[in-house]
């Protein structure tokens, strides 16, 4: 039996992705080879990597507009020194909605002046600020859209005339939004995308070169558009994983289609959270996340049972994060509607015998 | 039928490894999930990480020796940045034997003074540069064991005080070396390791901490060693394959035992060359590379004749690269003495033939 994995990542993916990728590693593209053992310049690899750049693009809705599809290694934390490093002149403003976005603002930090323009850190992060002013003369704002650990999600991209650069590491490709008003976009494949080891960068290419200082190469992005990913070996198979996921959201209709299944995720849930007595949110209301859903017991002796009755369902991953404690349950892309009734079946279960 | 993989990396791995790291993808460690979707701090990836970072030191013989095992993402070049930055205080020596320590030679120069000691770009780094000096007062030098694309190789560790650093991406784990006698080694796992995705950093640790400058976090080695290579996600497959690939060579009797099988490859490949009036060898004979062997068609109107050989027989990835021309045939561990002995044949075949 397969388990239901709310895992915060890395995370489900989707079962045939799994199937197809665990078949070319025995033998790819009936090469009589693995697509581990071949190399990254022969036209079948190539092939894998240009697909996958464009069904970024395609997906995003920005084709044609000036934007590039890079698949990096290193994580969404090197993003936050390469964004600092191809990017910050002068000034940059960031808004702090949690670790992650804690983290981008420290190196950043290295390259100049940083203006944090607001913080939800006084109430551990359980909300997205509003009503902050931005530093016109920024070279960009960045964002976190989701904050993966406390479970905030920003529902409208701040209007303005600054650049902006957004971490979307835990959201995208989950929903519609106008990605168009983004200067550069990043995110770790490991939640809806693919598996850990792979990076994608979305860059406007008109935003690059702007910087004084000399840029290592393996840091600077208009190296990586001119060798088209491949200034040096890139992630085979995690590029690969990545492009069958997008191939995947593609033949399900996209991510106007994926948004209509995740809604309906986030609000079997949340409607769960809010009506059973036993449970509490975490987020704020009007800024929960629709990927990760953070709540705690009211009461914390109903935990070892609770655990029990998750274990029992075959439930993996919904313990929170250190710093928020309780549950969180990740509800990515490829995460069925069922797994979710199930817990929800769990959180009622709980209410009757506790 | 399998093929002959020759191919310079990514490259071969062995047989079982592939079929491991393919079920693993499908259900690991009988847990009813991939090993792709699980988290990173489960137990059973967390394992995964400490034996392949104990499998390291225990086959460099570098246990209990002060040295840390690391992975890491970026690939070797993102070394080439990282060492400098966390080593390179005022001056460091570097010998330039070909096409990567030259963009090793590059980064660096961004940090201080660059000593170049020796360089063998004159005869297209077709040898080693012997008979150098060292400057006393570097702060480290930087050696590439393995020169991949021309083929030659350093067959004896230089004397020397200054820290040694090395870039051994494509001889680890092929033959055994004093290595208590380097302060750091890196390669990309996609050649002896693992498929491409991971690269291993091995490091005294008391050679870090002497720089001014403020280190970036993901470039920070202590930052790495401190949270065990899991400051952020690791590339989760590439380490459990490096992992695998490990503990094969550990069953295999270690660096010893394939030492013995290298060379019989090597020895019987650089014999067919030297024999076969066909074909001359690249590299000096006494510089050449037991992983890597380039030679190149006297007559190279034996191309088409020699190519179509090579295709009937199943021979993968034996095109030289673009700065030699010719042919390669990258022999690493996994290759087994029966592909060599195919090559060997065909280049038989095209005397009788031409
Ligand atoms: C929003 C966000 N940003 C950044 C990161 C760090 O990503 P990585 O581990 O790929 O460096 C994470 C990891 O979960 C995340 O959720
Ligand atoms: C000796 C050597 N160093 C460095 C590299 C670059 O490695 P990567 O592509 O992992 O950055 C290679 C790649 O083949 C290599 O052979
Ligand atoms: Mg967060
Ligand atoms: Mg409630
Ligand atoms: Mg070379
Ligand atoms: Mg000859």
């Amino acid at each position: 039996m397969k388990k239901h994995n709310f895992s915060a990542g890395p995370c489900i993916l989707p079962q045939e992705v799994m199937k197809k990728a665990s078949e070319a590693v025995l033998d790819f593209n009936g090469l009589g080879l693995s697509l581990i053992e071949i190399s990254h310049r022969s036209k079948d690899f190539v092939a894998v990597m240009e697909q996958a750049q464009s069904l970024v693009l395609e997906l995003l809705g920005l084709e044609n507009k000036g934007y590039k599809a890079l698949f990096l290694q290193g994580g969404a934390s090197l993003q936050f020194l390469s964004v600092a490093y191809n990017l910050l002149n002068r000034k940059a403003a960031y808004l702090n909605t949690g670790t992650w976005a804690s983290k981008a603002i420290k190196e950043a930090k290295l390259f100049g002046e940083l203006v944090e323009v607001a913080s939800s850190k006084d109430a551990n992060f359980n909300y997205i600020p509003k009503g902050y002013s931005i530093p016109a003369d920024a070279d960009y704002f960045h964002i976190t859209t989701n904050n993966t650990i406390f479970g905030t999600q920003i529902k409208e991209v701040p209007d303005t005339d600054v650049t902006l650069v957004s971490d979307m590491s835990s959201d995208i490709f989950s929903r519609q939004l106008d990605f168009s008003k983004f200067g550069l976009i990043y995110a770790g494949a490991q939640k809806n995308m693919g598996p850990a080891g792979t990076t994608l960068v979305v860059v406007k290419e008109d935003i690059l070169g702007k910087v004084e200082r000399t840029i290592p190469s393996m840091l600077d992005y208009r190296i990586h558009i001119d060798k088209e990913s491949m200034f040096n070996t890139p992630p085979v198979f995690a590029v690969y994983v990545s492009m069958l996921t997008l191939q995947w959201l593609k033949d399900l209709g996209g991510i106007q289609a994926i948004e209509k299944k995740n809604e309906e995720k986030a609000k079997t849930m949340y409607a769960e959270i809010d009506r059973n007595p036993l449970f509490k949110g975490f987020a704020a209301p009007e800024d929960r996340s629709y990927m990760n859903a953070t709540f705690n017991l009211v009461n914390e002796s109903h935990k070892e049972l609770f655990d029990k009755l998750a274990k029992e369902a075959d439930i993996n991953g919904i313990n929170g994060h250190r710093s928020v404690g309780g549950y969180r349950a990740s509800m990515y892309n490829a995460l069925p509607l069922e797994s979710v009734q199930v817990l929800v079946d769990i959180m009622k279960e709980l209410e009757r015998k506790a």
